[in-house]
C-alpha cells in the first residue's frame, strides 16, 4: 500500500474513525494537523489539493486523496477481518456506515461540535432552533442502536467491522453533546467492547 | 442472488437508485409501494419487520432486510461494471456516495420534499429558517459536481458507476426544489450521458 497520510482535525470524530482503523489493522499513517476553528482547512491551497469540499479527514494515499471518513476506512479495512467476507454482510456493514453519516453524525456530532466546541451563545438563530429537532433524532439513533445491540454483540455478524469503528467515533464522545448515554445500556456494553479490542487506541 | 423486492415509494429518488441500478444490470425486482406521506413506513409491522428506522427504500433479499439506498445499490451491484475492479477507485467511488448523503441529498432532495410535496406553507418555523442555508449547500454540492465534471465524463474513472447513479438520482429532480440547474454545464452534460445507458429507466 502507497505511504499513508491522513489529513485531519484530532478534535473530530470522523478523522479518529479512520485513526482507530489503521491502528487496529497495525497500518502506519502519518499525521498532517489542521485547525478547522481557524479556517485551515479553507484555503485556496487546502481547496486545490487536498479536498475542494474544504473538509477533513482525507487520507492520503500516496499522491492520491480519498475524503470522506468512512470511504477512507473502507479503503484502508477492504480485505482485512475488519469487512465481512459475506457479500449481503458487507453492504449491511455499509449500511450501518451511511446511517452514521446520515442519522446519527448530523445529529450526535453536530451538538457536541455547537455545544462543546463553540458554545450556545455563539449560535445562530436557525443553528438553536434546530437544537430540539437535532436532540430527538440523535436520541432516536442512540436508541435504534440499543434495540440491535440487545440482541447481538457487535453490529454485523458475529465480530467487530467498520460499521462499529464508524459508529463508535461519536457515540462515545455524545455525552459532551448534551446526550445521556447511561440511559442506553446495551450502547455502553458494546462501546466497552469496542474499547478492548487489540490495537485500540482513544482518541487524542 | 435470493429474490429481490423493493420497498419504496416511487416519489423518493433514494429509491430510484435502487430501481435504476437493477435496470442497468438487468436483475428483476418486485416492487412494494409505501406512501411515506400516510405514515405507511412508520406501522407497528413495518418497524417489526422491514426497517425498525421507519424509511423507505429497504431492499428485501429473500428473507433478509437492507436499509439504505447507497447500501442497497452496493449490494446490487458489487462485481459487476459499475463497480470499479481498483481498490482506491472502488473506496472513491464510496466517497462520492458519502458526500450524495451527507453534503447533496439533506439539501437538494429535502427542498425538493419540503417545497414540491409539503408546500412551503405548510413547513414548520424551524424548517424555513433552514431553507436559506439548505439553498445554499446544495448550491454548493452542485457547484462541486460541476467543477468535477468540468474535467471528466463520470465521477471515478473512465465508466459509469455507482457514483453516478446514486448523485443523479436527485440531481435530476432539482429543480423541483428550486435548484437552477442550467447554471451548471457539466452538470447537465453527464444527467445526458447518464440518461443515455443502455438499460436505464426514468424515475416514475
Amino acid at each position: 500500500m502507497d505511504k499513508l497520510t491522513l489529513h485531519e482535525d484530532p478534535r473530530s470524530g470522523n478523522c479518529y474513525k479512520i485513526r482507530l482503523t489503521a491502528a487496529l489493522l497495525g497500518l502506519p499513517l502519518e499525521r498532517k494537523l489542521y485547525d478547522i476553528m481557524q479556517g485551515e482547512t479553507r484555503t485556496a491551497e487546502f481547496l486545490a489539493k487536498v479536498n475542494a469540499n474544504g473538509r477533513i479527514p482525507v487520507l492520503q494515499a500516496g499522491d492520491r486523496f480519498l475524503p470522506e471518513s468512512n470511504a477512507a476506512c473502507f479503503y484502508l479495512a477492504e480485505g482485512t477481518r475488519l469487512v465481512p467476507e459475506d457479500r449481503f454482510r458487507r453492504a449491511d456493514m455499509l449500511r450501518w456506515m451511511f446511517f452514521e453519516q446520515y442519522n446519527h453524525e448530523p445529529n450526535i456530532a453536530t451538538l457536541r461540535f455547537w455545544l462543546y466546541f463553540i458554545g450556545e451563545a455563539n449560535l445562530s438563530e436557525p443553528q438553536r432552533m434546530q437544537i430540539p429537532a437535532k436532540r430527538m433524532a440523535g436520541e432516536a439513533a442512540l436508541e435504534l442502536m440499543d434495540r440491535h445491540l440487545a440482541t447481538c454483540d457487535w453490529f454485523v455478524g458475529s465480530a467487530a467491522s467498520l460499521a462499529d469503528i464508524a459508529l463508535y467515533a461519536y457515540t462515545h464522545v455524545a455525552e459532551a453533546g448534551g446526550f445521556a448515554l447511561g440511559d442506553h445500556a446495551h450502547v455502553c456494553a458494546w462501546l466497552d467492547r469496542v474499547g478492548e479490542l487489540p490495537g485500540y487506541v482513544p482518541m487524542d
